[in-house]
């Protein structure tokens, strides 16, 4: 990495960092960085102070497990929703595209992730424990599963199904809507609606 | 912008500054944005510091034009590089492209950009001063002009051979290796060491 020794250690440095964002390589990550250098105090201090405010002040609500600056969040302290249907999301994107098509009007749990063979990842490393907390308290009625059609995510919905056999509540999946191999993220509005009003009861083996 | 408010507005403007880099949409933005919220101790705050100490320490070097946290900066108080010969580039991209290849062992002017009749950005726009200044003084005895084969680029080049003409320094252009329509940054090493080699006088048409 001396190549852009010129710029001194706090350049490379930028440039390494900006370079890990998700959507940037080395290229684009010295082209941002770049840019932003062009006009240090109209764009490089504000989105540094943006980034140390966000450190600072955004945190994930203890019921749902999303980021907001309030704990529990605005969607979980929110009296208008309906607080019965918990919707079960993969990561807080999810959440936000749900949101953005506003087709959910109960409350959320974003799992952090799902369950992975692969990558080893077991129920441990997801954020489920409220969920069984807020399952076992009264007054909820419905969990969906609104995971990705992939194959961990289908894992994952089977395990919470087990899980969730346990407790007097209506296990419900989107169905039709969630393209193979898709994440709900990117999925359009319409696509998302026909999803979630699809939905349906998660069979029970009562036995 | 009112989809994603449940991360407040905090949330809002780190992820509509981010949508503003080179290279990402609002889509990678929030991708980006909940990816360094995931580990903010570890990936945002980090970042974050990067960008305030390079806000606090990165200069445009009053000779050549380039950033660095020196001023001069680095190559233009190295008394190893060739003095005599300044190689004028559009962009701080384009300088760092040639030290990547290690093909000028000269000094450099980053003019900050071309002239553009289409953008109606004239000659007071370049940073061109302290070229006029270093060619009018002692020591200098090429400049290659190293602009992009473009019509901005081209247009620029021409103007500079032009006002390069009342000084006794030789102008060469770099030649063979620069795509037409291309810029400097981005070409591969190869193509910047054959460009250079094949740099050529430019006509001077003294009457
Ligand atoms: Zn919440
Ligand atoms: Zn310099």
């Amino acid at each position: 990495m001396a190549w852009h020794r010129t710029g001194g250690i706090e350049l490379e440095r930028l440039i390494q960092l900006l370079s890990r964002l998700p959507g940037l390589g080395p290229r684009s990550a010295r082209r941002a960085a770049l840019s932003l250098l062009a006009e240090p105090e109209r764009r490089l201090v504000p989105l540094a102070q943006a980034m140390q405010e966000a450190a600072a002040r955004i945190q994930s609500c203890e019921v749902c497990g999303t980021l907001d600056v309030t704990n529990p969040c605005m969607i979980c302290s929110d009296p208008d929703r309906d607080h019965s249907v918990i919707c079960v999301v993969e990561h807080v994107s999810d959440l936000w595209a749900l949101e953005r098509a506003m087709v959910h009007r109960g409350v959320y749990q974003v799992l952090g992730g799902t369950l992975s063979a692969l990558l080893g990842r077991g129920p441990e490393e997801l954020n489920t424990q409220s969920l069984f907390r807020r399952v076992g308290s009264d007054g909820v009625s419905e969990v969906i599963l609104a995971l990705g059609a992939t194959v961990d995510g289908a894992a994952t919905s089977h395990w919470l199904e087990d899980r969730l056999a346990r407790y007097d509540v209506t296990v419900t999946r989107v169905g039709r809507g969630v393209p193979m191999g898709g994440t709900l993220d990117g999925l359009d509005d319409g696509t998302l609606v026909a999803a979630l009003m699809a939905r349906r009861p998660v069979a029970r083996d009562d036995g």
